[in-house]
């Protein structure tokens, strides 16, 4: 099997976490990945069911050219993700949701704080905001590029919009995309209790260094 | 196998979305569709477990005249089903749910302000609140007609009581109540944290363009 | 097959869609039914997981003396469902649980206010708020028939506590309870964002008559 | 089946009610078990997937040195839990999660107030709020062990990060963990809607003496 195929098999069962995990409504949403080096991508179709994705619907895109291969057309997207890729060498997959408690976050245009210790784990610090752009060309790959490269945080929330999440693999794209709408639930919940206690930037630091060299196997 | 029964498996099947995607409790809520320039619907009968409804369950009800066949009572909403397929030649499909943020913008009588990608791209604005109406007669169906006649949304939240979603099939009339809940949520969330960054006219009006012309296979 | 055995399955299987509603958590929440005129009823074990559940581990309970068979300990909310049977000949099924909405209206010791057609509709109006009452004999069960009887309501939100539902059979008491949790959802949502609109009294009696009189089969 | 093997069996399967009552997200949250008067506990390797935890992959580890066997690296949290082994004899089952309202809690370092008989119940009390402290040695250990030892409560919520709860068993570290999150969230609605009623605290004490004495089989 070569690794293209399994590329297409991880991209295709992914995917099934976006609504099980109570990300995505419908057909809104959608992930996509590149092998290291990779000219081409994977991603979803456009306004395909979830439970409808096979690997064989996926979509393979050239990321210079958005040339597309496969039975649908593309991800509406799509140019979001290849402007990411190519932009980004070190990203092997993006995650796009319109998950609820983030994307409201994204709708006041406000960054999501840390004051949680998963929160510190994952994102190293407050999840940023990016500014709005409208969909269809290179607009918002910019603006999400423009946030993210060199920040500690693989998830950005995106103005009136919804999250970008990315990672060096699809998988930690998703689980960023997964965390992000859980830690901004949870600060969501701490901002109707009353003020949540600051966390210190050192504790910050000394608990994302650890998540990132000592957690997972 | 004849259109008129692929239609009756279809909305049986839709159905079942209605509790999978938690937008109705109990036997609260119905689907209803009409091919085409067809005299009679296919409807939910009255107060059945959305488990329980089998394509033969459904009732096929003359939108004129009310007359009525299958093996069950008519969903107490028939009525206003009618009228909209009497007054709205266009429309293929009609969902009726109580899903709880959509209706609690109902309950204030509020219409759900539009400052989410995500609305405009479905609604192309705000979801408009009509007023109150009595159930029975044709008042119902006489106010969503009233406000959805040549209105951009899908969805209209009535009054102190719930959404009726319209579509030219029932699937996109279902895609329309799920939208509608999810949109209602993250807008229902966002005014709790602040004050949602208004989306201006503009942009509103490409992402809804786009959105009808591009989107989907 | 006896009527007292699908009695008991039936109060078996109802138990399900107590976590499957996500009105209960771990063991807590519980179930009885009295067939018409009987002198025992059946009820939930204490502490028993609600997926181990079978017909045949059901308590058999005299509603006089309290007596008890079958394998397990009985519910510790045993009294109260016994006070209720023989109170009102006419309950056919008790239903409690602590389901998170309707709770929090009972910590605050507030009755749920009827600004919901499905409200008016299932409820006849406001869902009454009991006092406090200790567990263990008979004060309960006394404070839920003293709200209860007469009462258009077929559920009542006990004070720091939560929610007891009756109705003339298992089912319909279950379905109260359902739809308890579901208007106080929509309502806690409907206060956080404004002023609910009233509905008016009127409207209230007209739509709980229809929905009493016309709907289900 | 030897003691070991069943203990290890009852770890693995615990570990899927997490997800399953939603208490954590992706591979956060952790649980262990400890035989009585054993000199190892096991515990869920880091950052595995609850889908794939199987009995095999749990490591076991000695609760003095920390040495530990198994196919994978140990939880980022197995300090902690084998801490509080060495330090409370009585404990054989440790559970943590970062469950959403419990967790809200412990951002604005705040304890859990007892306004509801169900955490009277269960906690005989207030849930309380332990000081912040970094994973990695034996800081989070100590502070939960501060905390509990000699407390009603067998759950702790610790500042800006999340719940540690424990039992004589795993089963019951895992149901204090439940029922941590469950009336949190039924106490933060409480606090969105208005002022709780307070208990008094001898119908506290008497609903915890009895839950603890009379409950279960």
């Amino acid at each position: 099997m070569s690794d293209a195929s399994e590329l297409r098999r991880e991209v295709c069962a992914l995917h099934a976490y976006l609504p099980a995990h109570r990300l995505v409504a419908w057909t809104s949403g959608n992930l996509s990945g590149r092998a290291p080096g990779a000219k081409t991508m994977l991603i979803k179709p456009s306004g395909v069911m979830f439970e409808d994705l096979t690997p064989e619907s996926l979509c393979e895109v050239d990321i210079e050219t958005l040339e597309a291969r496969g039975p649908y057309k593309v991800s509406s997207d799509t140019a979001t993700h290849a402007y990411i890729y190519r932009h980004m060498p070190e990203v092997g997959g993006v995650v796009h949701t319109h998950s609820p408690y983030a994307t409201a976050f994204a709708a006041v245009g406000r960054e999501i704080p840390c004051f949680l210790t998963a929160m510190a784990d994952e994102f190293g610090g407050p999840i940023p905001c990016g500014g709005f752009a409208l969909i269809g060309g290179e607009e918002i790959g910019r603006e999400v590029v423009r946030v993210l490269r060199g920040h500690r945080s693989p998830a950005v929330v995106m103005q009136n919009h919804g999250v970008f999440a990315l990672g060096p693999t699809p998988r930690a794209a998703l689980k960023a995309a997964v965390m992000c709408e859980d830690v901004a639930r949870t600060s969501f919940l701490a901002l109707q209790l009353g003020t949540p206690v600051p966390l210190a930037q050192e504790a910050i630091d000394k608990l994302h260094e650890r998540y990132t060299t000592v957690y997972g196997q």
